[in-house]
């Protein structure tokens, strides 16, 4: 697929580059010369220019692309200018970032349907992490309900799921079990190369470094790891 | 609990609001006067302080904390100070925040354990939904395997889970239904006040604002959505 991302932050970089990786073209936008230089071996292709001015926005393929995303963080009324302009054209979708509750509602107000905000939703997540201990990463259901990546609580290691019973003895199901890479240690906070059982042997023994992904309350979940 | 958050920008200070609207102790830090202004009604306390100063830094109360986490983006050399002073300290929970791949690497060294990336998360995390139409939110399980919150594909609306047949005719499993509230249209991307069904009744009909959660090949939900 194609996409043009405006604004190569953090944010805006992290994302175009993961795209580019995955095979698609992607063409990364940024006013700041330097940004060219930093990125052009990670990125289909950078361009410098202005996005807010109209010129320079109605050059790019904006019709030809399958999505236009809006990265930019700090500077608000970059971000709400460019989406306005956009909102104008013919793009088949529009993605913005939103850094706080009154520029999401602007853009919100704009029309822009699907908005993006890593500050919030990772604090909003962090935030649970915090309160449970062993949880490495969690997913929002709604108010009270969520999804967590756990660690196995040290009192569980080297049992099976059947004796540890989650569901009747915490009323929280299990979604998945991820086993742990033989070799070394854990080298990221969210690693990626786990072995994952959909299924759910209830006989296994949990390793130390194994995780459950379970669903259900909070608080159920924080009765499981304290 | 209680806790200390050090750099108050976007990330900082939605997380700071977070955890002090959930009923947590929060001291919330910066360097900039203005942030203590614009958070004063949103965080427990505020102070302004320089925490690259060793003074000021023990002057904190470090031990008597659940975590203190480092929250500074920009300034990639305060965050890797504070953190390497706070290492030296005796702190239960220490939390450090990467802004790309090399900043990772030198807090990793550093022998931070726990190391959060508000960019690169939400990046992998929109790089997948971009890829599925009708995801609005995703957590990565490993390389190919990811739950997803997806929208009711148009072909779906009206139907029943049992006549969709996730399992059996895409090989993915469902985890969750959630109910849209019966009121006016969606107003946020990541929606809150939604019911949730865990037990995925088969014979209910999807409505056109519901969402169903499923764990899978990505390449399966994508097969289901398409």
């Amino acid at each position: 697929m194609r996409y043009i991302i405006i604004g190569l932050g953090f944010f805006g970089s992290s994302l175009a580059a993961k795209l580019t990786s995955l095979g698609h073209e992607v063409i990364g936008i940024d006013r700041r010369s330097e940004r060219a230089d930093e990125l052009k071996d990670k990125i289909t292709k950078v361009m410098i220019m202005d996005c807010t001015k109209q010129n320079a926005l109605h050059a790019l393929p904006l019709t030809d692309v399958d999505a236009v995303i809006v990265a930019i963080g700090e500077d608000i009324g970059s971000s709400i200018l460019i989406l306005s302009m956009l909102k104008n054209q013919k793009v088949k979708r529009i993605i913005g970032r939103a850094i706080n509750p009154m520029h999401q509602h602007i853009l919100s107000e704009l029309g822009i349907e699907e908005i993006t905000h890593p500050e919030e939703d990772t604090a909003t997540e962090l935030s649970a992490v915090l309160m449970l201990k062993n949880a490495v990463n969690t997913m929002i259901v709604n108010d009270r309900i969520i999804i967590a990546e756990l660690q196995i609580p040290e009192a569980y290691i080297g049992h099976s799921l059947e004796a540890v019973n989650l569901e009747e003895r915490f009323g929280i199901r299990l979604v998945a079990v991820k086993i742990a890479p033989a070799e070394k240690g854990l080298s990221s906070f969210f690693s990626k190369d786990y072995q994952v059982d959909l299924a759910g042997d209830p006989h296994r023994l949990l390793g130390q470094k194994d995780r459950l992904i379970v669903i259900g309350k909070l608080d159920s979940i924080k009765r499981f790891v304290d």
